[in-house]
């Protein structure tokens, strides 16, 4: 039957389009990019190269290499082609106003074009410790209230450049998505006294049915009201609002299941076009009691067209369900 | 400088991208059909082949011509593929619920791959009109709440088959994106006592840098604070929540600023792909002092990556009055 799921965070609807479902292996596709190639010689990401960046805001590095020179790891460096800026005043009450904050690229590797699937876990946890210490580093400037870290995998899911890269911006500005989980959040909190985050994934695995991946942390599993063909999401096991509290051990957990639910896309569909991003407390807001962060990974099968455009509503032609099966079966 | 611009209906801000703005030019792409096919005789949607849809549920045709056959000028069938079905029942207190509704496809026109944009005006008039004869029928069904009708051009847009077609969904559910635009209309009107589409529309015959055409009763325009590239609305400039009360004079009105309009995309962009819909109150839902029916129009130039899922602002590469102003340069 085709079914109407409600995300209870939201109290949005999804829309299950089970008749017209489609199998796992339909949305396997040739992955955008060559793998493999490990240095290209016009790449601005590519080590010898970093003077065609702008100058690098951190990196992780060899002790004995200068900023702005090869031997870094993980490389941090300002969007040169940023829809925001750090000059410049935000006026939330004009009906225009300067778009003030910050835009980021953190590159993910020195390798021209592995993507984080294929990364050793040390690598992960170099990268993950990054996006840590860019939301520590941010949270200390008073006129921004949000950081958002996102990756486009692949050219058709955003990637304008095939070198791995994540992107940072931060903004005066909590944006409407996070908003909107915060409003459900809390509304669910006043009532129940309880983290909706939280009881959702209780109530994940109690039924056992969509998840992928778990440790003592962290769950992966694809949320039953998905919008999306394979949405899945990280979230930790444990209540916490804001990532970048996140200890040292809890990060390693974060990278090992990482690795395997970002393995599974990757091998199940031939390195897919995807967009992941973290969601996270605003900076100037608390919500400890009852946001719960979390990083939901949105692989690139199908577009909005004119019914998601027109209503909201996403029709998902994957059943949750099937999706985590096809992920479980594919092994490490 | 790069700036953010308020919706004045949603309080939602758009990001313009002014200094990554794309040139006009850059938008033109080749269509993805092509043009000028009358006839393809595998096409379910041309004539002869009218037994490959389901029974018709309303047509215009000649008098002598018999329901499922040839002679149509339009054709209103089921969606074979629904994602709604009118069998069983919504419950919107479960946390999964059969998705009650109905979905139909109207054939805009026999010829098989002229685009409305190329459509005499007779034929637009025929198809605005069985918008219009769809909603009045549906509006009887007390089960229902909302109807959505929406066109997607092209494959890029969603189009499944290249034969010029409309659908409507008609749901228990009023859709996210119109409860937005409700709820900040029903707000504008407590404080202001006016409606906020039409104090908009003030706005921009004020302004006049972003009107693309008016005539007595319609007026497209590219919105102030657009999400997309070449964003185009079409609002009656007289007050109106129900498109359907529209009269016969206002929808000869209604064709002839469509047509316009469509042409200039069309030509502009060569036959681009695009999605659109009409926006209208619900059905059994009283919202005639603050909300204004209009069809937003979106081309697709772009698709939403991380930055946009990850927080539901979208930044947009083209700035509204470069559009106005090059879809103003091009000739009906």
């Amino acid at each position: 039957m085709p079914e109407f799921r409600k995300n209870i965070i939201t109290e949005e609807w999804a829309s299950i389009a089970t008749e017209r479902a489609k199998r796992p292996e339909a949305h396997i596709i040739s992955g955008d990019e060559v793998l493999g190639i490990e240095h290209n010689s016009n790449c601005p990401f590519c080590y010898g190269n970093e003077l065609l960046t702008p100058l690098e805001i951190s990196s992780v590095r060899n002790n004995d290499s200068k900023p702005n020179t090869e031997g870094w790891q993980i490389r941090v460096v300002p969007n040169k082609f940023p829809a925001f800026d750090k000059n410049g005043k935000f006026d939330k009450n004009e009906k225009n106003t300067y778009a003030y904050g910050e835009a980021e690229v953190i590159i993910d590797s020195p390798h021209h074009c592995q993507p984080p699937s294929l990364f050793e876990i040390e690598q992960i946890e170099l990268l993950l410790k990054a996006y840590k210490e860019r939301y520590d580093f941010h949270k200390q400037n008073k006129k921004l209230n949000y950081v958002l870290i996102f990756r486009n995998n692949g050219k058709s899911a955003g990637a304008s450049l095939p070198h791995p890269h994540s992107q940072l911006i931060a903004t005066p500005v909590v944006p409407p998505t996070v908003k909107k989980e915060m409003n459900g959040a809390e509304k669910f909190f006043n009532e129940n006294e309880k983290c909706v985050f939280c009881h959702l994934i209780e109530e994940e695995i109690k039924e056992n049915k969509r998840i992928i991946a778990q440790n003592d942390d962290f769950i992966a599993f694809c949320p039953f009201a998905s919008f999306y063909s394979f949405e899945t999401w990280i979230i930790p096991k444990f209540h916490s609002a804001n990532f970048e509290v996140i200890t040292e051990s809890q990060l390693k957990n974060f990278a090992k299941i990482y690795k395997i639910t970002m393995f599974k896309l990757h091998k199940g569909f031939n390195n897919p076009p995807y967009n992941y991003y973290i969601h996270t407390s605003p900076l100037q807001e608390n919500c400890d009691k009852f946001y719960h962060w979390h990083m939901e990974i949105i692989p690139k099968f199908t577009f909005p067209a004119g019914f998601e455009l027109g209503t909201g509503i996403f029709i998902n032609s994957s059943v949750p369900e099937d999706c985590a099966k096809f992920l479980n079966s594919i092994k490490n």
